[in-house]
């Protein structure tokens, strides 16, 4: 007899081995590719992660500046993409904007229907930096602005507060927060989104549909949608003296759940969000509006010393504080999860590629609960 | 210690329970919440499947007359997704189109963003009309042809002729083939592009996003492209003269696999081949052209008699003489995975469904093979 234990959620189902990243929930520790996240979130640049994941090295100086060099000069989204992105809906979800552009994106490029190693590691390299252009392209596009084209001597973080906010250099500290958070969401084993771009790759299909389907699964809230979340969350708390009151009445009558804390895998401190609760209260200190980092750390504390949430191992994800960080950049707070994407890209694509050159076709089963064998009744003679 | 069996492919993990089909790899038996697949084929309309599909039970005369209405009056593309297909490379895979498509379809869908059960309904009925009147449009716009709209006194195999060759009434011999052909590929068990549908919405994620990871994930050669390499393979055959040498030298030589021939999950003919064998070599004798079948229907004798065919249980997959059936159709080769879709989208939508109904975040596990605790050595000082 066969083995019937159902595997709902694949909890702790181990699919594959990986080189990319180790997610040691119970320890609270991240290490990409032999590095921990706190070092390389101090000191790499995005570009030298995206590096690290695809070559399973660091790069020395000469190579980062390649790289960068080669991502930026490759960074520009066509211009029927564009011209697609301005007679869309303007109220459209930013998600499903980010979904139908890199869906279009394919259409342009060259290698999109060629998957040898060689196109893949091109169609990484381009969908790297068009992620970032269509990230800054979307919010100004819907407000009447025209996108701005990325510079091909910036890194990607430069590149994205230039285009976003179309000013020459960009600000230095709204810089080194992005490529902050840039650097902490690349990769994470092997979460729904990262596993929904495997599972579209195991049928033999193309990177681009891969990254389709790794954006379609990240914009559920319980996944990269958490971060707009919480941030309406937080808006919703709307003052730092409302907060004790908000948790009283909504969290411990157990109405809701905060949005942001709460982790499939870590049952402890998530350490991407020990790094960004750091960066959210600096960035919150140096902006003189420290409002919203107090909301969010206040509940988070709350939180902590709740017997609900110390039962369950419950802690603010990485989605919790990166939603104040995000907000300090004067950024829309449903432009939130596009960031996330173009974030993650690096590690999507390793990924891909990782399950492409030793693949096997994801065909897993489901136990039939329906009937079987009823007769067919011809439909004129049914009642 | 945990458990490190690595699931690769997840063969045999059961992922969940569902009342919407049976897959018995071992009897070649396939049926649709409780109806065999070979009395579904012989009499059922499409829509009538729908209904069973998405309702657990057959409609009577009444029932199913509303619901062919209802989806016939929601089958019409929104102008500006007809207009954005018109602008696009003629040249572009048409599986990337339809994943563009429909990711469109969302931005003009007034429930994209809601996702009751109600509202669900509503855009399962969108999409599966939709689907085939996308299906029909591309070959006629990348051939520089006005798409023609949806009829809503037609059902949808007699729409998708009727949109793809512009001659009202449409033929009926194509229309039953149609007919046959969607009803057999409308829902298979847990196959990768239906699982990939389910693990974007497990994250909350919307219909649309699913679909999309569907259609993404079908693409792939090893899925749904299979049906375009199988007729790839027989029109390189070309004639029947020519197949037993092009068995020798391609396939006895170990040079090639058959396209079309094996499937992870039947080891006894798939159920569906045994119709669409018959119904190819009905349409075939009908036509006055049985060159293609002949040659389909040869080389799977010869791989039947074959020792490495036989001792690898590899028979005739649903993909194998549905390329026949299809190309009677007058239907380009590479549309032949778009019929796929439109067809599979009542057994996606359906999975989305009851994947929403009782949810768990998908988020599988990956054994870590790299380093751990690298020492971050600052760039200036690498080698």
């Amino acid at each position: 007899m066969s083995d019937v234990t159902i595997h709902k959620g694949l909890d702790n189902v181990i699919i594959d081995e990986s080189r990319l990243s180790l997610v040691n929930g119970t320890e609270g520790k991240l290490v990409y590719a032999g590095y921990k996240i706190e070092d390389l979130a101090a000191h790499a640049l995005y570009e030298e992660v995206v590096y690290l994941l695809w070559n399973n090295r660091l790069p020395n100086q000469t190579e980062l500046e390649a790289l960068r060099a080669e991502i930026a000069a490759n960074a520009a989204v066509p211009q029927p993409v564009i011209d697609a992105l301005k007679s869309m809906p303007k109220d459209a979800d930013p998600m499903a904007i980010m979904r139908t552009a890199v869906s279009m994106l394919a259409h342009y490029d060259p290698d999109s229907e060629t998957n040898t190693p060689e196109a893949n590691r091109r169609k990484a390299v381009r969908l790297n930096g068009q992620a970032v252009t269509l990230a800054a392209a979307w919010p100004r596009i819907r407000k009447g602005l025209e996108p701005v084209a990325p510079r091909a001597d910036y890194n990607l973080a430069e590149n994205f507060i230039y285009m976003l906010r179309d000013v020459a250099p960009p600000e230095q500290t709204a810089v080194d927060a992005v490529n902050a958070y840039m650097v902490l969401l690349t990769e994470h084993g092997m979460n729904a989104s990262t596993f929904a771009t495997r599972v579209t790759v195991s049928t033999g299909s193309d990177m681009h549909s891969a990254i389709v389907s790794g954006i379609s699964t990240l914009k559920g809230p319980a996944h990269g949608g958490a971060n707009t979340e919480a941030m309406k969350m937080f808006l919703e708390i709307g003052d730092p003296a409302n907060t004790e009151k908000w948790f009283v009445d909504n969290i411990k009558s157990g109405k809701r759940r905060i949005m942001g804390i709460g982790h499939r895998v870590y049952k402890a401190l998530d350490p991407r969000a020990a790094v960004l609760r750091d960066r959210a209260e600096a960035l919150a200190k140096g902006s003189g509006n420290e409002k919203w980092f107090r909301i969010a750390d206040d509940l988070a504390t709350l939180a902590r010393a709740d017997q609900y949430f110390i039962e369950r191992t419950l802690y603010p994800n990485v989605d919790y504080f990166s939603a104040i960080v995000l907000y300090t950049l004067d950024l829309d707070v449903d432009m939130f999860t596009p960031l996330f994407a173009m974030s993650r890209m690096a590690g999507w694509t390793a990924h891909i590629m990782e399950q492409a050159s030793n693949n096997r076709l994801m065909r897993p089963d489901v136990l039939y609960t329906g009937a079987v064998d009823q007769p067919y009744v011809p439909l004129a003679e049914r009642g």
